[in-house]
This record gives structure tokens, sequence and C-alpha cells, in this order.
């Protein structure tokens, strides 16, 4: 590299409280150093954003550590390797890692897997084929364990994670249920995705809506979104449903405490359970995930779409998208062209 | 019979807002009839007051119908046969079934079980030996599934249920802790039951207590109480946590929305589940669940204890004694002698 190359960069500046302002982070540059053995240097392409990084903003016990003060924010990623030295890399390849919200990063190639853009656009890579893929692969098969005929509700229908729940549980053989924000969003989940109902929390009655989306109950809820919602589904489930608690973008920004579900009970009188599942812990499965994930995908049988949006300077703005609801599809962040 | 023979009987006259009222029971007599072909008449000696009688009280959907207006309230207990028109049972026969709260009831010999005096003495037919039992043997094992060494955790550990709870988990070689109010009770479970440890949650900060109590966090947690209790244990959870949901005193008497547990994202860090039970899913496995836990009563690894109040009239009063926490084990009333 050339010693003037510089890496631009999102900190961490100050643990927000509530909703995140762009006081909260330091856009700072630093020169681009060269990787020390058995380290690769990584060219950032597309970033990941995630609901989950509101929650890697708070101090305290998570499943993974808090993003330090002054640290660079954590995020997943598609970038090219431009100098390696790490004999399983070489400059071109195309890698799926955790570079973090800069321009260059420098990783350990063991953290790094190489993807192949023949096979699949790379932001899909951060998306049906990537985290947001394997959390609703492993959480709706392992946890909400479908089967033929039942029905499945998904909250966040039309996000990254969401709207591949739906479609695997249509290739389950169930009745997939989708609860988004605006008719927008429920038409893309019925009439591009297959979903058999989709319910536009912002526009109705969800408890009656559920009610005549799901005249059997509901088998599977796989909740991304917690707060209301989740609730009001508490009063739906069929005997033995199965709750999969994924995540609660609907609480995260909280600065009061998180509304807990007052229908818990009825997992009581429907001998139900709610079971909270974080993807790193199917690591080792992840090939598996991709390669029926890539299956599906190659059959037709399974969309991902991605909401992609120019420039890392637009970090804290598009990060926002995610908690007003206006991203379609998994929101990816274009750093640099291929 | 004799014509003259009077039944008296608890119905229930109003759904109750809040706590029960004793303006929620009528005091009735009737006279008591004889047995049609295949039913028994039996002559009501013990009955059980349990938490869930609360729920039965009040309209809409639970796991069992609500009782009706004007019905006898719905009681499990113990009865000598006095006339018999089935072929399975003959007077002097002391049988477990649901007679309700009067002193005489028909039922269809198939709803009866017969019970044995000399094993046992009757009132423990209601506790350890019935379905406290039952429901901490299998909420406990089948739902819970501790593993020796693990930290079981357990809620109204003074309970009926709870007592049982905390002996099964020291029989599978677990750590045992009770929650319970007063420094009486948690004597008992740790002196006289054998728990590792008690929390006394009216006079200590149950969070740092649990902390000391569960060095290692809580593996399963057998919650009968509900409210801010549950939204503690949670804060404690180890990862793969079970938490069964049996009961949620602590909310029965809510004229408010029940208190849902806020800290309820724990399930996703600790990737842990949350699941309801009832036990009379178990039915068919009863024989199995008397045949174990009368094995370990018999080896002094099993103590039941009831607390025995005299006196059908005393219904309504005694009643309250569950919501108040007066009572020590099982709370049984005693209508007459055997």
């Amino acid at each position: 590299m050339a010693a003037a190359t510089i890496n631009h960069q999102w900190r961490l500046a100050a643990r927000p409280i509530g909703a995140v302002k762009r006081t909260d982070w330091d856009f700072t540059e630093e020169p681009v150093t060269s990787p020390a053995d058995g380290q690769v240097l990584v060219k950032t392409l597309y970033l990941s954003l995630d609901p989950a990084m509101r929650g890697w903003m708070n101090e305290g016990k998570s499943y993974v550590p808090p993003v330090g003060i002054g640290e660079v924010m954590r995020a997943g990623g598609i970038g090219k390797v431009i100098e390696s030295k790490d004999p399983g890399f070489k400059p071109g390849d195309f890698v799926n890692g955790t570079p973090g919200m800069q321009e260059y990063a420098l990783a350990a190639g063991k953290q790094l897997t190489r993807v192949d853009p023949r096979l699949a656009p790379l932001p899909v890579y951060l998306s049906a084929l990537g985290m947001p893929g394997f959390t609703a692969y492993f959480g709706l098969l392992d946890i909400g364990k479908p089967e033929a005929g039942q029905t499945v509700v998904v909250s966040g229908a039309a996000g990254a994670v969401g709207a591949v729940v739906g479609q695997i549980a249509k290739i389950q053989g169930c009745r997939a249920v989708g609860i988004a924000g605006g008719a927008d969003k429920c038409r893309y989940l019925t009439e591009e995705l297959g979903f058999d109902a989709a319910v536009d929390y912002k526009h109705s009655d969800v408890k009656a809506a559920l009610r005549d989306a799901c005249p059997n109950g509901i088998d599977v809820f796989f909740d991304n979104v917690g707060g209301d919602i989740l609730d009001v589904a508490l009063t739906r489930l069929a005997r033995h449903a199965r709750i999969v608690i994924c995540g609660a973008i609907s609480q995260y920004n909280n600065a009061t405490p998180v509304k807990g579900p007052a229908n818990y009970l009825s997992l009581l009188v429907n001998r139900a359970s709610m079971t909270g599942m974080v993807v790193f812990d199917y690591a080792k499965r992840y090939p598996d995930a991709v390669r029926e994930l890539g299956g599906w995908m190659a059959a037709g049988k399974l969309k991902s779409r991605e909401h992609i949006v120019e420039g890392l300077q637009t970090f804290p703005e598009t990060l926002q998208m995610l908690f007003s609801g206006a991203n379609m599809g998994k929101l990816v962040l274009k750093v640099a062209s291929e």
C-alpha cells in the first residue's frame, strides 16, 4: 500500500441513551497499515447494517462484548483482499468477515470466509446467504420446528431475517403470515415472496388481523420486534406453539425499561415455549445453511432483496432507517465498488 | 342414603374482580341423591385448595373451562365411597377425584382413583402423592430437565409444588435454591427439606441474594409466582437455562393487566427457554409418578407437608391463605373424619 492511503472510520464516541444521535459517533481517519504475518488487508466493499448494532453500543453483559468507547464500530461486511500474509488468501479474493465500520481492515485469515461473486451478487452474502439467512434458517428450523400444514407467523417480515423466515416456512409446507409496517411491505410479502397473508401493523387492528390470518392459531411465532406485537401474538397461540425470540427492535431504543410480554401466561395455557437464539452458536453449520439456502435460491424458491445505500459517510443516518422501518429487505452500506 | 341427608356446597355467585370477596360465593344446600348406573356416591373427607382455583373463577379460555356462575366450585379431593353402582368400587373405598367444594359428590367411577390409607395418610394424596407432586415431578423432570451439578431455583418453594420441586432437584444431584416469604419458611426449606439455600423475598434484596445463592447462575427456574420474582430470576440465568412456567400466583388477583417479564430478552442473550406446563397433560403417566414419588417418600428422601384447616364452611377465608402466603405446605380443607 502507498503510505498515503487513508482509512476512514466510524468510532463510537458515547453510549447512546434512547435513540442514537449523530454525536454518539466520531468520523476519524488514519493511515492504512500493512498486514502482519497471518493477517490479510481487506478493502471494504459492502457493510451490513443490523438491528443488533444498537445492543452492541450498550454497556453490560450480552452475547458479545459491547463496542468500547473510541473503538471502530463493529460491522459485518464483504471486502476484497488487497494484501495477504496468510497463505489461504491472495489479492483479489472476495471475503466475508467483520471488518467494522471502516474502509480498510486488517483481519486474521481464519476470521474470513471466501465468497464467490459468480454464484450470487456480493450483497446477497450479507443477506439471504449471510447472517440474516442463517438466523432465519437455524431459528426457524432448529427452534421453531415447523411442521407441514402448521402456521408460521413472523414479525419484521419485510426485513432481512423475516423475509427468509416466511419463504422457508413456505418451502416447509407451512402457512406463512408476515407482520410488517405499511401496504407496500405487505404487498411485497404476499405478491413477491409468496406469503399467504400479511398484517399491516401500522394500519390495522393486529389482533383481529392475526385472528383472520391464522384461523387455527399460531404454531410458530418468529419474533424480531418484541413489544406490543409479541404481546398480541401470545393471545393467538395454538396448543404447543413455539416462539423464537430473535430480536426486539421495537425496544432497542428505549430509554425506559423494556416492555415485558404481559400475556406470557398464554405459554402456560397453551403448553407453549419461548426460546432465545443467537446465530453465532451455529457457526459450525453455516456451510450447511449456505448450501441449502443457495440451492433454494437457484431453484427460484428463495428471493433475497437488499436495500443498498451508498457511502460510508452516510452511516449514522442510514442506520436510523432500521428503526424507522424505512428499509425493505436487507440494509447494506456500499462503501466502494468491486 | 336416608332422604334427610343434606349436602352443603360452595357455589360461585359472581366472577371476582381482583381479590375474591365473600360475596363471590353462595353457601347452599340440597339433599343427597343416589348414584345412577356407573356412578359412585362419595362422602368428601379432604379438599385441595389450589392457586389455580383463582383462574377457574375467571371467564374466558384457559386450559380448563371456567366454573359457571351458580355451579359448585371445582375442587380436587379425597373421599370415601358411600354407595356404588360401579362394579369397580364398593362402600368404604377411599378415592381421589374432583368432588367439588361440597360434602357429597356423585362421580362416574372412571373419574376416580382408589387410594390406600395404609401407604400414606389421606391428605398426602392431595400433596406430594397428588397433583402438586405430579406437577413438580413432570414440570421439573420433563420440562426443566435438570442435570446433576446444575442449579435449580424454585419460587413459592414452601408451597405444595415448590417443596417437592426442590427435593426432587436434590435427589437428581442438583443444587436446590428456594424462594419463599419469611424466615420460618426459609428455615423449613434448608433445615427440614434439605434445600441448599433459601431466599426470603419479603426481607432481602432478591437479586443480590440470588446472585449469592447461585454463583454459577440458574440452570432451571421453576416458577410458581410470576411478577417481580420472575423478572429478577431472568437476570441470573445461566447459558441454555430452562424456565418452567407452572403458575403466577402473584398476578392471579390483579384487576390490572399482568406484569410481563421485562427482562425476557435474557432468553435471547442466554439462549434460554421458557415453557408452560399443565399437569393434566401427563395424566397417563400419573401411576409412574406415584410409584417413583412414593418410593422416594418410603426411602426418606421426600417429605410431604400439609397445612390442614377444618371445616367446609371456612372455605372462603381459608382460600385467602394461599394468596397471603399464610400456609406452609399443601393447603387442605378437612371436611369430615374418616
